[in-house]
């Protein structure tokens, strides 16, 4: 694995995910700040998992090309980005005019959050540095508190990844063999990750598992990013074909299920997740397998009645008739990743990106609060940010 | 595409299966035997979609070496490469000696059955052969009989496969959406195929309808094979990713599954085939979409008593930790194909080849003989050919 431009994290209180890189182990966060430089820190996850290198966005713009662009991805570390992204803005406005500042502020808001349009996550993220930033008289003072909210909600991720992960431990005995789909990781946040969380805290509880990753087909997540996360974290696993998890489970081989959502309906208990999440739900019911889905309280949508309502992007073919990859000679060599076509050339696909679980198929909600029923987030709403 | 040393079909009876290249539409079986060369020629199907070429295999070493390398792959096609295998064998002896006659003939039927220890269509192919071999007398009697016998073997299977699909096609009703799973088209058979038979069979009688194809990870057979042939046969159809069936199932685009199969238990009616189709077959189930498998009789066992005794062969990591596919600018443009390793490098892979789908979740076998519930298949055994 190359390594190139190895910063630190920049706060380090939550020292947990690991990176060897020539035997060298460092701790990192996915998105962290350079307060000195007014830099922000991202790991560039389209190199992942063939080559590990951190890049710095210098100014809000590289900020949020890098969102676009999906340097960085994942509901919690494009929200932190855009947190810090925004403090970034603002520290480099030079004078004190409020007027000027405050036109300044906007223009940077409006950059950053049209990086990922879609994407609630960076617009809820720099509401909250903006209320932060209310309480500031001066210029300067706003400049500091942007930083110490953007330092604040990167943190407040984290615990709250934390969080999952210790209420969800308790699922986890010794022996178990989990599966997971896509990737729901510490790469998908600041730190720690959300589906992954269970498995980081059962793993410091000195509990021995298994993981089967589901390939994830077609972009592969669970095949490069969480088997690479896993890696890292010594974490016995094995990537499996999106077609064998069936298998597996009618063997009696896998016990238990945790994924992650990219949305969860508050009022019904439904779950948008990566697309083949259902299909992996209906096989687990099927086997009386437990399914879990993790995710921090900022995932649940209060507002929309029914899932058949949610959007579902359906992304280019090329995705599903290709895939990335390295030309290689071994497993330790690296290498530029390129699109190789596997389909027959003269057929077309349909990508839908997502899919919807219904409530029935779900054993529980992992979140920061606790474990829930799908069905009970609604009676629970006051304890969950509602 | 490419096209090098293109043969003609032996016995050409059957024209149904065409090949476009370069504007030129031609006919080809999957497998045929020249005679004058004692060669069986084969298409080489490691290089579909992106090159068609058709090899020979000069003696039953090389035709053995082609079942074993997956040039030629699916049950009936290597049913009947075993019987040309065997054929082809038996008269490279040189002599008179019925003795040293029987010994070269045991050595070429057991390289020939160790080239895919679990599959058991080459085993029964050849059983035909030697039976009908067993009318003659002296070598070179027996030696005619075994052409004969192969190639009467390659004919009823085309005849089979045309009967499955004047059954099959009776399921397909105008405008219906049709799944598959892998490749049972008829590159896995002589010609024709069986869970493709019924598509031919109805476009045959004018019906459209739509076909998705299942990418069927980690050999891509949907992906490659069977969109290459829909493509051939210009029947419409979309690639999907495997994790997508699920979703199209549950948003009522899925009216139909066929899928092929490499053995099915004559006394429980479980059905072993590709990874994957167990997945299906329990989505199929919670949605009430009739799922059928494709069958010619010689893929009923009727000894087995229960399908967890099938032997599941675990393949090569490799296949699920990359792809095999060609770098190219345009649709149109063919290539070398390459592989490579899309996973995290420092990361393992199960991977085993097929699955057990149980006869609860199966509509209905759909055979030369008929269409039948899997459960019923031993009450007709007689009419089954047991």
């Amino acid at each position: 694995m190359t390594a190139r431009c190895i910063t630190h994290s920049s706060s380090g209180i939550h020292e947990i995910m690991n990176v060897t890189i020539r035997g060298r182990t460092q701790h990192y966060r996915t998105v962290s700040f350079d307060a000195e430089k007014n830099c922000v820190h991202l790991i560039e996850q389209r190199l992942l998992p063939h080559e590990f290198k951190i890049v710095a966005a210098k100014n809000f713009r590289e900020t949020a090309r890098a969102i676009a662009d999906m340097v960085v991805r994942g509901a919690g570390a494009i929200g932190a980005t855009a947190a810090y992204g925004l403090a970034q803005g603002a520290r480099a406005f030079r004078g004190n005019d409020p007027k000027r500042f405050a036109a300044h502020l906007e223009i940077v808001r409006r950059t950053l959050a049209g990086a990922r349009p879609t994407a609630v996550d960076p617009v809820n993220a720099m509401r909250q540095v903006l209320a932060e930033m209310a309480r500031g008289e001066t210029v300067a003072e706003k400049q500091a508190l942007a930083l110490a909210a953007a330092e604040e909600f990167a943190d407040k991720n984290v615990r709250h990844c934390e969080a999952i992960g210790r209420h969800g431990a308790k699922l986890i005995r010794h022996g178990m063999k989990i599966l997971t789909h896509c990737n729901a990781g510490w790469l998908a946040f600041v730190d720690v990750g959300t589906a992954t969380a269970p498995l980081y805290a059962a793993q410091g509880l000195g509990k021995r598992f298994h993981v089967f990753c589901d390939e994830t087909r077609p972009r592969s997540q669970g095949a490069t990013l969480t088997a690479w996360e896993l890696a890292q974290q010594k974490i016995p696993h094995h990537i499996i074909a999106d077609n064998a998890a069936g298998h597996f489970m009618q063997r009696g081989e896998i016990d238990l299920v945790i994924v992650g959502s990219d949305r969860v309906l508050g009022r019904t208990g439904e779950v948008a997740n990566k697309i083949g999440t259902y299909t992996k739900a209906v096989l687990a019911a099927r086997h009386q397998i437990p399914f879990y889905v993790a995710i921090p309280l900022s995932t649940i949508d209060w507002r929309l009645k029914r899932g058949f309502g949610i959007p579902i992007e359906e992304r280019h073919e090329d995705e599903v008739l290709g895939a990335w990859g390295v030309e290689q000679k071994t497993k330790a060599e690296s290498g530029k990743r390129k699109y190789v076509r596997v389909a027959n050339p003269t057929s077309g696909a349909r990508n839908p990106g997502f899919d919807v679980t219904p409530a029935e198929l779900i054993t529980g909600i992992i979140t920061p609060a606790g474990i829930f029923k799908p069905r009970e987030l609604w009676r629970h709403r006051r304890d969950l940010g509602y």
